[in-house]
């Protein structure tokens, strides 16, 4: 690998105060560029002060949406550990994206330095507080300066950092959920499993349609009978009937959460049965009728897990579990985020030390 | 509305050989930019130089993908006439993009005034030879700095033009497709009916396997079933079988093309049968199996008639009218062309003239 180039910022700013981060909203003071053309590779990485990024206005990915991008954290770990929660899940993503979306791969071993670099130059940004973090996106753009339909032959991969708060400030809070009957999200031959801007655009009027209506996510089906649950919002999506946990198999449309992968495999290591499977939204709610919904949560990077107090379906609206936090969603909850945080054990050896605070 | 700024470019480029112009490669010597805030709506139009644009690497569009985009021609007319086509229908199209996406509509008559002013001034880029001609890109990027899933509060709008080539250097080529049974481009419930950058990335794999099989694009089938035809490669489709012209109905996933339109309007305006419903690939293939398949073409701003000279599905190939252009797809390109270089009548009403040169 070419020599890393580390322009520092003789600027630093101002940190956000942490009660009051939200998500996404600031940024550390570096951020790592490089560079793909078809002749180099990729090329000119290189770790500089955050700042604007110039690009010709004919740029592929404003016209044509070539893009991809990833969602990890790192923890301020208890003994003054930089922690990363499962790496590898990412990059191994992000280059699968890349394959359905057009766009060359990277070098994983590369990437995971370039994260490390970046937060280890940045690491007075990971906050203080046990409950909030420093999110990671690395994402890939298309540049090439060129209007036709077809894959870019220039690329900038840009890596960012934003500390961010807990989801809920006050403990876990459970949500109520809009099951979009009109909107799509993707579809089996789409790209639903990929993680790119473009899945997202299209969200944009159905999340605000749920928030009109009162609720805080869309619960998306599949787009072929718009009958299979397929995931929350931005989240992968879990259900306890009785006394078995189910979650939707991985299809081609769903996005495969590093946060579900992780839930499915702490399950088992705590002998509790959990099957991928397809799930109609009316066995669901037919589940309910019979008293056997017994909890449901969201899993992601951002909450990790986000229990679901309530659902509305069609003219149907139901409560779970008495609208609190299920037992499981806590347990998960909390020794999920105690292994990010570097404060339980780490018996399926997940986090990735990059350095001591 | 507010005056219109205009900052001229005081190094004009060098304008491109004619000859070798391709699609989107070549760009005008001025752009066009207005921002949009919340507070203030759509404001600072301004006419300024081609050049990069300033952006924050977490600049929405560059994550979430919303995005809306045009493209429309500007025409050198034969009695010196600058002539654009139908740009009314743009604009409309353009404002129902954005209510799909989330964007912030804008005042057409102003759109229209800011593509005038902008070709007006960059109007030595509009080709001489009469098949080239001028292509207009306006699009809306989110522009807002911030990571959460929603609608941006802040958007650019930017107007690029480009000198472009006709797509047959030597009159009509029938173009071979292929049928696309894998990927999917659009669904209903999602925003295949809108322009916007999201429904082209994910074509990008498939328009790679037709071209490495030996075909020059792909033929969309629905979402759904995958059965019904929508589209062919970023061109609307119509078939001519046993006499009538028929093409798949807007549905929700395909693009209603100005092209489409056109062709529609012109056929009733002959006099000649033409239809909008579903039309699946098996009757198509029953049709040109009883020897009733006798012409089909695409329809789009870039090539305006694109006749089509054989398609693939699954194991069976056939060819169509011999492989030649067929008599109604000359005829449409000879008429369209003829009337947008302002060398034929008009019956219908579509050219729209915005000053002499
Ligand atoms: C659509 C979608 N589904 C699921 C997830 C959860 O994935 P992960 O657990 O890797 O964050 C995300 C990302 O956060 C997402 O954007
Ligand atoms: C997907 C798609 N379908 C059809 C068309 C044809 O539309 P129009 O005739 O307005 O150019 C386009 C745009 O050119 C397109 O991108």
């Amino acid at each position: 690998m070419e020599q890393l180039q580390v322009i520092r910022t003789n600027q630093p700013k101002h940190k956000p105060n942490e009660d009051e981060l939200g998500f996404g909203k600031y940024f550390s003071d570096h951020m790592f560029v490089a560079e793909y053309s078809s002749e180099k590779g990729w090329h000119d990485s290189r770790i500089i002060p955050y700042g604007p990024i110039s690009l010709d206005p004919s740029a592929m990915v404003l016209h044509y949406g070539q893009e991809v991008f990833e969602g990890m954290k790192a923890y301020r770990g208890a003994e003054g550990d930089i922690i990363l929660f499962r790496p590898d899940m990412n990059i191994r993503r992000m280059n699968r994206s890349c394959d359905r979306l057009g766009i060359p791969q990277v070098e994983p071993e590369w990437l995971l330095q370039a994260i490390s670099k970046l937060v280890e130059i940045d690491h007075d940004w990971i906050p203080q507080r046990v409950e909030n973090s420093l999110y990671i996106r690395p994402f890939i753009i298309a540049t090439e300066p060129c209007l036709g339909v077809r894959a870019s032959q220039e690329y900038k991969l840009i890596i960012i950092t934003s500390p961010v708060g807990a989801y809920y400030s006050s403990g876990l809070a459970p949500v109520s959920i809009y099951v979009e009957d009109q909107y799509v999200r993707a579809v089996r031959g789409g790209t639903g499993e990929a993680k790119t801007s473009i899945n997202y655009a299209s969200s944009i009027k159905a999340q605000e349609e749920a928030k009109r209506q009162g609720y805080s996510q869309v619960l998306w089906l599949d787009g072929v009978e718009q009958r299979y649950i397929e995931e929350v919002g931005s989240m992968n999506v879990f259900f306890k009937v009785a006394g078995e946990v189910i979650t939707p198999e991985l299809n081609g449309s769903i996005l495969p959460g590093v946060t579900r992968d992780s839930v499915i495999m702490m399950l088992k290591h705590w002998g509790i049965p959990v099957t991928e499977r397809k799930i109609s939204v009316e066995e669901l709610f037919e589940a309910h009728q019979q008293g056997k919904l017994e909890e449901a949560f969201g899993t992601g990077t951002a909450a990790v897990i986000s229990p679901i107090g309530a659902m509305k379906w069609e003219e149907q609206s139901i409560e779970i579990n008495g609208g609190n936090t299920g037992e499981i969603s806590g347990r998960l909850y909390d020794t999920i985020t105690g292994i990010q945080q570097g404060k339980l054990a780490d018996p399926l050896n997940w986090r990735h030390l990059i350095g001591k605070l």
